[in-house]
């Protein structure tokens, strides 16, 4: 196998090593974040950071990136306290990855980018018309990394919305249908194939089989 | 579209209501946390929440779920300081969906559930041999998340192991090469196929093409 040791790691190429440590655990799913600031002004940007916390609050967090002046999403989180995330899908990834440029916070990235902002029932930030998948999200709390400035922003879910056919009885939703995509590393794009549902796992039985072997 | 609004999501049926917080942001990778405690008693569980903390230093995070009798993961982490984060792949997604079941402390999951363990270079927590990608991390924090009892814990990338040809001349590592899977809420298994490796985006470029339309 090859190896790196951190000793190694550290003396990486930047770009390299950016690449290798943002796709070493695998393929990220991937969300757009929609806000607007309290002037009116939107902003819709793309994450690979977006991560499950908890389903009882529904909690949602993302790692924001230390701050520059190009962080717009952050800022209009923090000075509205509402946002949207929606799900990418295989239709809009290539728009979606636009939004990563650093524009100017006077462009609206639903513009430039050529996705459409959705306002609906009374929620302040907007969604992507394009999404199967939007969630309506309230700021709660952000918790500073300090060992490299970056931050878990934790937020609540106040809305969900899904295309019909885009969840099934369970409770799951259905990347298939919703045409989910995730992203390796910074830049490749991927799509998902069913591999196969495994039943809830219980000691027991699996003692039990090791037991009949 | 199917709307749940907050009111909803709390009254939904627990199972259903894990199912959909759990598959509503995509398919997460799912990686294999492999650790030992000071007894040498081996312990592997499955993880769906290791997330990229950034790449200078190379950190890398995961959430702990409230802790149980059953945390022996995160017990071993603080007692020893060092684990392994294994990416999980096509041959063994069944052997490592197993290791979720709650199995008591004496009990290696490596065992029962058919894993090799693999030591190398010195590193005190143990690899798992099938894996094609393996990574060797030096405990650094914990960051409580009081909100629901979770904590996100970050550690330092000190090894990496990549089998040959795991790894692109950018640093990006390879799904297809590495087989590596995701997961859809709690039990349903991905692999992936490539759509396309989108360039990096930058702001003047979209801007101009914009004005040439």
């Amino acid at each position: 196998m090859i190896h790196f040791d951190i000793k190694k790691i550290d003396s990486l190429e930047k770009s390299f090593r950016s690449n290798l440590i943002n796709s070493i655990h695998g393929v990220k799913p991937v969300n757009l974040i929609g806000t607007k600031n309290n002037e009116n002004l939107e902003n819709l940007a793309i994450f690979s950071s977006v991560i499950h916390l908890g389903a009882d609050p529904a909690l949602i967090g993302f790692i924001q990136r230390p701050l520059t002046e190009f962080s717009h999403t952050y800022k209009n989180i923090i000075e509205t306290g509402f946002y949207t995330i929606n799900q990418v899908n295989k239709s809009i990834f290539k728009e979606a990855h636009l939004t990563s440029a650093r524009f100017e916070r006077q462009i609206s990235e639903f513009e430039i980018c050529n996705l459409k902002s959705e306002y609906k029932i009374d929620f302040f930030a907007p969604f992507v018309k394009e999404c199967f998948v939007q969630i309506g999200v309230k700021y709660v709390q952000e918790i500073p990394i300090e060992l490299n400035g970056t931050r878990l922003i934790i937020g609540e879910i106040q809305h969900i919305f899904i295309q019909e056919n885009g969840i099934d009885i369970e409770g799951n939703l259905n990347p298939k249908e919703n045409q989910s995509v995730g992203v390796n590393g910074l830049e490749s794009y991927f799509e998902y194939a069913e591999l196969e549902k495994l039943p809830y796992a219980k000691a027991n039985n699996i003692l039990n089989q090791q037991k009949i072997k």
